[in-house]
């Protein structure tokens, strides 16, 4: 292509050239949001967003320094801009809709670079009605092949000293609290100091964050900075600068440093600004989605969103162990047929069981490589009598793949480990990545593991298999494009509740709708009855930091195509009438309403059954009581329906009284406005059916 | 175990207790070597050994540095000594003699760590009648379970400025010139920085050098000091204190400075030091092999020796290409076939194929994860008609897997490529591992290498096919045990030919035999036949350094079970005379007789062929013509032989007139001696066949 400048003014872009700068300006399809591109004289490229006037992102930076070749990509020409308009739909595998609407106004941006590499990139805009994405792509040229990535310079400058909920920057863990301070007081290492119930940390420093972030500013906005579409590449993190208000990208490194290798044609994650002035518009974007890849399964039909029981809290809670050495072990084929008893007499569709297979007595904390093999039961695990029972019984075992880190063993047996699941009738699998990571001096969040993690994704589609991976990187929306992949913990998820710790304080599950689950599902596991975790080992003092019916509205404000029943069935027959929520609740659904959200405060969302008439609401708090109202417009007009509440009594409290709840039948309209009083730490599950 | 002290005096032991140490001694059975360990007050431990009286290595420390835990292992209190007597002969599946002694005295010390750390360890020497070998071992117990070596501390003390020949130490090539100078004149950087030709360096530090590394003293010793049985440990490399005349261990670290993951029971590979006062003995130790453990080949008749043509050379040298794009692809189909034709018309049992299959366009240099498959061939390599064709005709193809050094990609494809040849009836691979390391910050020569070189053995076994390794780490007698692992490049091979700079001077033949091949057979590829290498890119200038008899001699004097005929079909059919000595040559032998030898100068070798009367000789010499003497002693006395002798004319010179060579026939017997004239750069070739 000749060197030679062209700007494109098409619809929807403005263009005007002043004395210093270019700039080109595009709006969302509603207008609400507006992007601002500057090219200066010198060869900046920056862009800047506002949300119905008001700042969003101010004037911040784009480009790279490669370390090979070795070039800094900061001075630019602009070459071209190109603009086009998308308007779709499209329907997921599962969700929390049917169907989604892909709107969104596109401008590309090629660049050459000023200096003498003569290498060309695009940056391609993305502007929706509730957000930005944005991405570099390297396309196929003379100058540029193989390349290595030694920082990306991405910025995000703030207008203003924002509320930020945040979490510290780490390679390796994203298993930490939030944190809710202003931007200007985020420290990240004090942070990470203060949680002792991490076992893995790999903290950047005190001016590193991950993402996502959230950030409430004085005037209104709700502004969330995240990636979309995390493929080939390391997780973003953030650097933060508090006097220049500005985040720069923090990619992770890998063993010798790099960031990333590419071949061109090549692109990066889309960076993603989500932006509402309603806090329940956050919670409802589908930007993330939006920005991945459609699915690459052709036949999805074997993906069924489902609920499974777990052979794993009993072992947390001191029952069980996972290893055979010591006389307590949990995955024993008597104790194993007792769960797929249970889950068959209840109705759930699995029964995940940890600690089947040898290796678990020496496994942690060692960073050996050689650990499990994924196809050797231990003696006292009939695995083929179990399967065979569970089969007659309705239900299926799921498959745990514990890697310990070792993910160049797990690498070497996945095909024999997977061929193992497919011939024992096993469609499910939970992996782990508990422990340094091996490659040794890899991250989980690194490069390499980001393709190890798709790979699994690729290859269990391959053998029809559906995949929940704890301890991966953060997930941006790639279960559009993997739909088997259909959770991932990668946050603090309920097995906290047994750390000694800080535990999971109240507000946890008020923030996570706010910032992970944006990328997608979790496998958090709620529906914990028991709160003091003393009942096998008196010397536990840890408690869940809730009431019984949150945990139960959990299963509505948590979305998740797989969904654990975390608590052992004997505390779930104590109360068999509260249960009976967990076993109506759906895991797959037509329609989401978010009525009401404030994060580290409240979330109050409202979904309808997937080919049902019957809608669910969940409602939680933060550890203060609360009373919120909720309209039912969402239900048929015409029609009356059943709600069945599972509520906090009055003196519920999760400190005093956690497992005191209501339950109560009333009849409701779309007219009807149910008042709902949520107790300090509590909440409320409601069913609609149609009569 | 309590912690008291026990010195046990057993036969062949002497311990005196003096002032300041204890003192353990120990000869080999034939007493010509003397092996003396003190143990200080301090408690450093150091053996010091002698041959004949003469010092061969003064008392030189042992000891570790563990990160974790954290301790320096390097004081001891000396808890008991052990010894016992091993005489007993055990037969290879292949090699160079039909069976093998292995007669050693062993002491064994157990050690207990002077610092609070109650590590215990084991020291266990094994004395030979030509050499040492002692190997750390860790045992099971309390006060160790895993641990990471930062250093080993293990010492070789030299009594004098020796004449050394060494190689820069590397943790990622041993394709170096071997150097000839005293030990104080090491400078291993300027050395690496004459080598133009080695794509991949990653030298250690002027004073830094591989092992095996050998000496010639002044009082007319040969002393090579090496290491046996490296399993899952890093390669030894050694670090040289002049003014001490001091090696040091310094093993091979791993992408965050590691140098080993070890669990109890845990094993260091044995450290060697062999020692004659003949430098043919030194040719014919079988040291080595004899410290490593038994085949784990159960029935291990499917591994055959064997001789292959490749299609390979006229890659090297411009008449092909590996990639298919640019239209001169060797590895088509016709082409391949003239090659099963030429080996099947000449009696050679395969025919290696490189650049057979899709990547080659996109491999070299890039540092790219995932390059080939190993199972897709290019479009115009009909691989299923080739095996037919082959099989029809008595020849197999070999297969060929370059990784580029994309380690973990092959770890991942290894099972599909091995079902993949056997579906083809394909048995012998030749591996590859052209560049850096994928897991990144790993080496060619550190512990995950190593134990990946030991996981395609151990695959490959089970899979029934053999393997020859290039750019794998040097070999320390592992054929042994895995003698399908038939042999490795691991050193500078013929190929090295065809580089511009240096290339392969004549000495460098006589070398081998004393350093690279004590640890095991090499695919040196001999057998050019045209040294101007010109013949289809005029422009090139380099040129092999050799008379065509010396070729020929190389089948004989660099043993391997694996052969490379290694120039194309068109040179051979010009000299079919002399390329009868090729076709005849076995890979087999029942007994070998050195004959004479000087490093850098000459080797004579004679060798009987497997279950069969006749025997081969091969003489070679380096850039001086020489005069050697060979008497046939070793032939059946009272028979006849006819001996055929491929020789150097009186004209011949490597420089000016290197393919002129001499056939002659001659009678002889046991009690002839033959003069032997080599040229300058030449060499001779005779097989003498039973009348």
């Amino acid at each position: 292509m000749p060197n030679y400048l062209l700007i494109i003014i098409l619809s929807g872009l403005l263009l005007a050239k002043s004395y210093a700068q270019q700039l080109i300006s595009t709006t969302s399809p509603n207008q609400s949001i507006s992007l601002v591109i500057r090219n200066t004289s010198e060869g900046t490229i920056s862009y800047q967003l506002s949300y119905k006037g008001k700042a969003v992102i101010e004037p911040a930076s784009l480009g790279f320094v490669l370390s090979k070749p070795q070039v800094a990509l900061s001075r630019f020409t602009l070459i071209a801009a190109d603009s086009s308009t998308v308007d779709e739909n499209w329907q997921p595998v599962w969700g929390e809709i049917s169907q989604i609407r892909n709107q969104h106004k596109e401008l590309v941006l090629t660049l050459q670079d000023k200096s003498a590499s003569n290498i060309r990139l695009r940056v391609r805009f993305r502007v929706f009605n509730d957000g930005l994405g944005f991405r570099y792509e390297f396309p196929q040229q003379p100058a540029l092949t193989h390349f290595i990535v030694a920082d990306e310079l991405t910025q995000f400058v703030l207008a203003a000293d924002h509320q930020t909920f945040w979490m510290p920057g780490d390679y390796d863990s994203n298993e930490y609290l939030y944190n809710t301070t202003k931007l200007s007081d985020i420290d990240a290492v004090a942070a990470a100091d203060r949680e002792k119930d991490t076992a893995l940390k790999s903290v950047i420093g005190p001016d590193a964050v991950q993402t996502p972030i959230l950030f409430k500013t004085d005037n209104g906005l709700y502004i969330s900075i995240y990636e979309a579409a995390l493929v080939n590449y390391p997780v973003m993190h953030l650097r933060v600068d508090k006097q220049k208000r500005t985040l720069t990208a923090q990619l992770v490194p890998d063993a010798v440093g790099n960031k990333a290798y590419l071949q061109t044609p090549a692109q990066t994650p889309w960076r993603t600004v989500i932006v509402s002035d309603q806090a329940t518009d956050l919670l409802a974007s589908k930007l993330i989605l939006n920005l991945n890849e459609p699915s690459k399964i052709g036949d999805a039909s074997w993906i069924k969103p489902q609920k499974f029981i777990g052979m794993w809290w009993e072992m947390h809670i001191g029952k069980a162990t996972w290893e055979k050495a010591g006389g307590k072990h949990g995955a024993n084929t008597r104790n194993v047929m007792k769960y797929i008893d249970f889950a068959a007499k209840y109705g759930f569709d699995g029964v995940l069981v940890e600690g089947w297979n040898v290796g678990w007595e020496d496994w942690f904390g060692n960073w050996k490589e050689d650990v499990f093999d994924f196809v050797t039961p231990y003696p006292d695990y009939n695995l083929d009598s179990l399967t065979s029972y569970a089969r007659q019984r309705g239900v299926r075992i799921i498959m745990h793949h514990e890697t310990s880190g070792s993910v160049t063993n797990y690498e070497r047996r996945m095909d024999a480990a997977y061929q193992f699941m497919v011939k024992k009738g096993i469609n499910t699998v939970k992996t782990g990545y508990v422990g340094r990571i091996i490659p040794r001096g890899e991250h989980h969040d690194g490069q390499w593991m980001i393709n190890h993690y798709q790979r699994v994704a690729e290859k269990t589609a391959e053998y029809k298999l559906m995949l929940d991976s704890h301890e991966s990187a953060h997930p941006t929306g790639l279960h559009r494009t993997y739909p088997n992949w259909m959770a991932s913990e990668a946050a603090r998820g309920s097995e906290f509740n047994n750390a000694p710790t800080l535990g999971i304080p109240p507000e946890h599950t008020t923030i996570l709708p706010f910032t992970r689950l944006l990328g997608g599902p979790m496998d958090f596991t709620p529906g914990l009855f028991r709160f003091r975790l003393n009942q096998f080992d008196s010397t536990r003092t840890q408690r869940v930091r809730t009431t019984l019916a949150k945990q139960l509205a959990l299963y509505v404000t948590l979305y998740s195509p797989l969904q654990m029943v975390a608590d052992l069935p004997e505390n779930y027959e104590k109360h068999l009438d509260a249960f009976q929520f967990i076993r109506d609740v759906p895991v797959d659904w037509d329609d989401t309403k978010v009525i009401a959200a404030e994060p580290g405060d409240y979330v109050l969302i409202a979904r309808k059954a997937k080919g049902s008439s019957s809608w669910f609401a969940g409602a939680i708090t933060d550890e203060n009581s609360r009373d919120l109202s909720l309209s039912l417009s969402f239900l048929d007009s015409g029609n009356t329906y059943e709600a069945t509440i599972y509520r906090d009594a009055a003196n519920t409290d999760w400190q005093t009284n956690p497992e005191t709840y209501l339950i109560e039948k009333k009849t409701v309209t779309a007219k009807t406005t149910l008042p709902l009083h949520l107790a300090k730490g509590g909440g409320c599950a409601i069913q609609f059916v149609k009569r």
